[in-house]
């Protein structure tokens, strides 16, 4: 039993607050930012179950602010482990871990599984193979930069989160335009470094989600995205779990395990991406938290394992509960697309049941006349569909069928 | 060649900028925190010298704030090395060589050395033997932290530098006086977490200074303080080196090469106090710098070791100059007592020198009339005095001569 844990919280991917009611810390501290609006549960609902406080801070990024405030809160009871849900209090979470001597994940870690130069320099010191990369601290050197590794090349914040301000520019003129636009002014005023990678065409992109304890994967699985994710937000998107004796399984599995070594990770969930091209595999990201979209319900669906209790359990020190089984056929998460606007027009639950065979769930968040802001990442969605198929041709059978049926009309706003 | 070393200041134990007017880098930005009167170096006095920028920061504590300002600089100027040498910097340092990816000891090695704490902790796990300890968030709690470990205790901020704020505490009502009054105030509305250690009586304290490089110890040397350092300001302090025939020498040497392994330090100047109390050795604390007071000289003068220059080399990651020699008889060190109140009395330099056989150099930094605030550290000195003698009995002989000799007059100020 955890005495007392801090969760870090952000706007985004919030943390599944559900957990709180299992067993597992007496009290959690969570500490958010300012100005988001909160819904935190009050915590002490039933016996056995964690009480809860919230603190609040300007910026889960600021290690400064974060650790006085962590600091201010151990005076009156010690913390004993320190967990980031969101990407953005990863680094932050390592710092506090390494400050306070908490258990856990270190703030090199952190910034491992944060910082998306460092990461990649860490792969390919461990040879592990990657797009090629570099780092520039003003975004007008993207254009050198650029000329050093060849065009295309992808630019990332170093530190961001989904595919925030991610972008591929073609040539010398584009980066200027880039360095001089919104997005380049906004990262030099905030003198965020940007990572620079060559643009590798990919001809499938993978995602292997692992349980690690101790520096051992306990349980690991490795899906296939419909698509390569950037660009694809006005689309279909999701992924499918591949079997164990799919062609590519065990190459991607192998990679995401050396990858997670590699990056230092000894207790936690990793979210491994990978892409295959005409010339072989290469690790694009990893993430030290849960993937977003409907990937968790996926993993539950096809092997009965939740990626949220593991993580929750190994972030604070205990065995997770992996009874992994093997279901039939294989399980895909969908994205419903969406487009900036007010919905006027919207798919219903029946609509898309019929639409769907092999479903297994359908959940809508959003309804016609609801506003869809411009400011689309890529979990922006109106809803997630599972479905069971018997195997990649299934699938592709089932998505050709939503596709056909599914209704999505926006008008613009005035806003 | 170094191209651009980021050198991290603030007001006490400035670096000797001497330095940077020796081949090693192209540029030299000094960060240093505003309201201190600063004398940097203007730079590129010569070819082959560093040029020199300064850069202001509130706090040189504050990882955020510094990691923003040499973001900045990278920006124009890529940053191939950071140093700290100040005690206050030394996490920093390592924050910013762990946030930007540049080599040297990361922020876990920089907290192993200036987190009281986590040094500590890091010591003990590795089997190296040191005092009891534990560490409160708050000073009211080091009633029971006393109670638990056994009184006396020693209480520090878990990070300081020196002496400040370095208390003995003999039992349960001291530490309700200690925790209410100003230093247990201020540290308390720091924030300031609080190492709580046993107190250990010490037969003699030693300090090992090592140049360190690739995880090997290149020159080491071993010397005994004059008197245990704490609660001894307001009299002759200081160490003399022992030869490597003494019989403690090769302990003392063996518990500092350990200790600066547990730290983890790979590149760099160790400086590890440790003593030895009636059943056994012990090690008390450990920096990444070279010492304070005269010990750097008189490692010079018995070793033609320049520690400084060791540690200027190391940090920008070339072999340093080592040609270690072994002088006649045995160096001593001495810091002249000090009091506060207005200097009316103090011994000229002439009279130094003729109590004083053996005498290599004296170094008066007051005089007459000087003011001296009552803030002493264990580094506030009116002068040095380094002198050889042909062994320990010589040492007690001088020192003793110096003793009688010495004439310090105060009066006090209204200020």
């Amino acid at each position: 039993m955890t005495a007392h844990a801090v969760v870090l919280t952000s706007v985004r991917r919030a943390f599944p607050f559900g957990l709180l009611d299992r067993p597992g810390a007496d009290h959690v501290t969570i500490v958010a930012e300012v100005g988001h609006p909160h819904r935190f549960p009050r915590g002490g609902a039933a016996p056995g179950t964690a009480t809860v406080d919230v603190v609040e801070v300007e910026s889960i990024r600021d290690t400064t602010e974060v650790l006085r405030a962590v600091r201010r809160v151990s005076a009156s009871r010690p913390v004993d482990r320190v967990v980031s849900p969101v990407e953005f209090g990863v680094a932050t979470a390592g710092f506090l871990r390494s400050s306070l001597g908490i258990p856990g994940e270190s703030f090199d870690v952190g910034l491992a599984f944060s910082d998306k130069f460092l990461m990649k320099r860490r792969l390919a010191e461990a040879g592990v193979r990657t797009a090629r990369f570099t780092r520039v601290f003003d975004p007008a050197d993207v254009g050198a930069a650029g000329d050093g590794l060849g065009w295309p090349v992808i630019v990332k914040p170093s530190v961001g989160a989904l595919c925030m301000d991610v972008a591929r520019i073609d040539g010398p003129d584009e980066a200027i335009a880039w360095a001089t636009g919104p997005v380049g002014e906004r990262l030099r005023a905030d003198g965020m470094p940007v990572a620079v990678e060559q643009y590798v065409a990919m001809d499938q992109e993978f995602h292997v989600d692992a349980v690690v304890r101790a520096g051992e994967v306990l349980f690991a699985t490795v899906s296939i995205y419909f698509a390569p994710l950037l660009g694809q937000i006005d689309d279909f998107d999701g992924s499918w779990i591949v079997p164990h004796d799919h062609p590519d399984h065990a190459e991607a599995l192998a990679l995401a395990t050396r990858s997670v070594d590699a990056l230092g990770l000894r207790d936690g969930i990793a979210h491994v991406e990978l892409f295959r091209s005409a010339d072989g595999f290469r690790v694009g990201e990893a993430a030290c938290r849960p993937p977003g979209g409907g990937i968790v319900d996926a993993v539950r669906h096809q092997h009965g394992v939740d990626l949220w209790e593991a993580y929750w359990s190994v972030a604070l020190g205990r065995a997770p509960e992996l009874d992994a089984v093997a279901t039939e056929g294989v399980v895909a998460n969908v994205n419903l697309p969406i487009r900036p606007g007010r919905i006027v027009e919207l798919s219903t639950e029946v609509e898309i049941r019929a639409a769907c065979p092999g479903l297994i769930d359908v959940r809508m968040t959003m309804r016609v006349g609801d506003v869809i802001s411009s400011d689309l990442n890529s979990s922006s969605t109106p809803g997630v569909v599972f479905f069971r198929a018997r195997d990649e041709a299934g699938i592709r059978t089932t998505l050709a069928s939503l596709r056909r049926a599914y209704r999505l009309e926006v008008e613009p706003t005035s806003g």
